[in-house]
């Protein structure tokens, strides 16, 4: 990482400099003026969480936009993602799950006293390999915990088999997939249960937040108390939650996110097709995979980077990018079975994990949000085009 | 509680009936102005979350406002009672704690795989009785995890002493606790490690929120990584952390009212004195306990009430009160060890916690916060009175 790269690199990528540093998103703000006139109704209404209006109108409003009817509003998704765990009785014992993902899939195993199985992905989707998933369970395997990365279905009906088969759950990390349809449905409506993320960098957003998605009415009731201390009245407390609450303040800025949220994925739309012109030839760069039967979200826009064909290493190239004064991120960069607390454990050798390991090598996320300027997609595009050029004769 | 009370008592309490509402708490508002223009702020900076300009602000103001250098906020104060029990390593075991407490103490020790060892209470202080920890204390306790009820000192000596001979750790539940101070140090300064709550229903508020008060800077790290995922920086996750950030909305409004912190706690301290000069003759009832060396921050107002002396149980009085548009809440009933989940434990059986059963039996937390008019206090102390009356000629 720290050799030197050749001088004429370093000059390509100052001739592309942005004016402005280029972030791999950033949050699109609801107009000032429209929150504000939220906030002024909560100070009217001095309800400021638990349950208040704005929570209930986007747990409404949310449901009818996703299409799936019984979901539960959190302040994050990863406590979403415990709750979860609590409310499927996934316990004492392992699951199996992806390294190729965010941290929190794997700590919330953790936190909630559970092991992570890590198991290989899929070379196309970067999911689960469901050929992977049947040898990785045994007597103690109490879930299956897949993610759809960067909103790309995993092979739900296989996995569904195999967990099926074996009587065991599956929950999924949904937390990519904010408005993907698979085959006409959410793809967050698949599974026992499915998290949302609604973070900041996420393309809905409620600042903090997230959701969980389930699949009846009766178990959002039982998500509804896990998530608020199991408090049924003023003198019944039913099951051991925790507080899990979004407050009034998120709920206001999710209701605003949600009126543009149809005009941020159509913007994302065109940028990832320029990303799709200008980067389709390029030697050594594979494009992230358009499944059939997906309508999808582009959330992200991963690439990925063979380092002989394209001439130099995925590092080399973010480095470029950065002179450039554009930051792509490397996600999921190291993968979760390379982190100190995972590396011991038998499913992390990384020979175990050969495809998961070459991806998160190679990947590098580039910029999309709906504010970013098309000709700063053509300018990540010519810088790509032109190192590939130059490193290609080097 | 079904049965008919005299019609003599619905005639008191409707002669004493208030115009409005009045609630056992209302979140004092900071201006809309002054929050509006912090809104303002975070649009301009785009900065929604993750340790930002007002997260940073609020924790550097807080911990001068209590004297506690180290303390890391958090989404909410059951998350940083979760990350406080990661942070000292308390797992796998038994925890002695109080039943005497609202539901989140027990159920973040039961969400962490802990057992919870309830223990009875001292009549003062309505915390842990330290003469029956020893008893409480097994070759499976990792923990003490007591609550300051109300903002009143447990023992801390004894209670130190105890965790010291036993070589065990203390955590505790300092919810209620926020700007009293005990022997001239913030009551959230003892132990291993304090929580904090600031939600909205509290004496100060974060919207929803909360804190871990930690004795140094090391501790405070980590507990910073286990908020935040574990995440050191974009190649490096050190351990395994959730998410508990607070974010620039909750920091907003922990801002604001921080500035109005002292002029709350004035107003209640003049509410309790009505209180305490209305209420202090009145057979059957009891005031909260003064300790020495404590400074007051008046963040709950309980009574007990006897009902032999009284004429009238708690729940008949509190029945009336609601006649009169009065709503005190019975702050903490029923008890933890009640609860269903609980209730087949040992060390919940009723008869082992004579003091809490007859607290919880009898506590009434009355109205107290800035905005409640005296006259309405002086209605309250004078239905009581009435009512005693009655109540004691009947």
């Amino acid at each position: 990482m720290e050799r030197g790269l050749p001088k004429a690199y370093e000059e390509i990528a100052r001739a592309h400099a942005r004016p402005e540093r280029v972030y791999v998103t950033r949050p699109a703000m609801p107009s000032l003026e429209s929150f504000q006139a939220h906030v002024a109704g909560i100070w009217e209404r001095r309800w400021l969480t638990n349950a208040g209006r704005l929570h209930g109108e986007l747990e409404g409003r949310l449901a009818e936009y996703l299409g799936a009817p019984h979901l539960s509003l959190f302040c994050n998704g990863t406590i979403a993602l415990l709750a979860a765990l609590r409310l499927l009785k996934i316990e004492g014992g392992e699951v199996v799950t992806t390294p190729f993902t965010f941290p929190a899939t794997a700590h919330a195993l953790t936190w909630m006293g559970l092991r992570p199985v890590f198991c290989d992905i899929d070379p196309v989707t970067l999911n689960l390999d469901p050929g992977r998933i049947e040898a990785a369970i045994t007597p103690e395997t109490r879930a299956i915990l897949p993610v759809h990365v960067y909103g790309i279905p995993c092979d739900v009906d296989a996995i569904q088999g195999i967990a099926d088969r074996r009587g065991i759950r599956v929950l999924y990390d949904a937390a990519h997939t904010f408005g993907a349809r698979f085959r006409g449905r959410a793809l967050a409506a698949y599974g026992d249960a499915a998290m949302l993320s609604f973070h900041a960098t996420k393309l809905f957003s409620t600042i903090e937040g997230g959701a969980l998605v389930v699949p009846d009415a009766a178990r959002k009731r039982e998500v509804d108390l896990l998530k608020n201390f199991g408090i049924v009245d003023a003198e019944t407390v039913a099951v051991p939650g925790i507080n899990g609450k979004m407050n009034e303040f998120q709920a206001a800025f999710g209701l605003l996110h949600l009126e543009q949220v149809d005009r941020e994925i159509a913007a994302r739309r065109a940028i990832a097709q320029v990303y799709r012109d200008g980067l389709g030839e390029v030697p050594g760069i594979t494009l992230p995979s358009e499944p059939a039967d997906l309508e999808q979200n582009y959330a992200y826009f991963p690439i990925f980077v063979d380092p002989a064909a394209f001439g130099m290493s995925r590092d080399d190239l973010h480095r470029c990018m950065l002179w450039a004064n554009i930051e792509p991120r490397k996600y999921f960069h190291p993968l979760c079975s390379r982190y100190p607390c995972y590396r011991e454990l038998p499913s992390a050798r990384p020979e175990l994990l050969p495809v998961a390991e070459r991806a998160a090598e190679r990947v590098l996320c580039l910029p999309v949000y709906s504010e970013l300027p098309l000709d700063a997609v053509r300018d990540v595009c010519a810088l790509t085009r032109e190192l590939q050029e130059a490193a290609g004769a080097g």
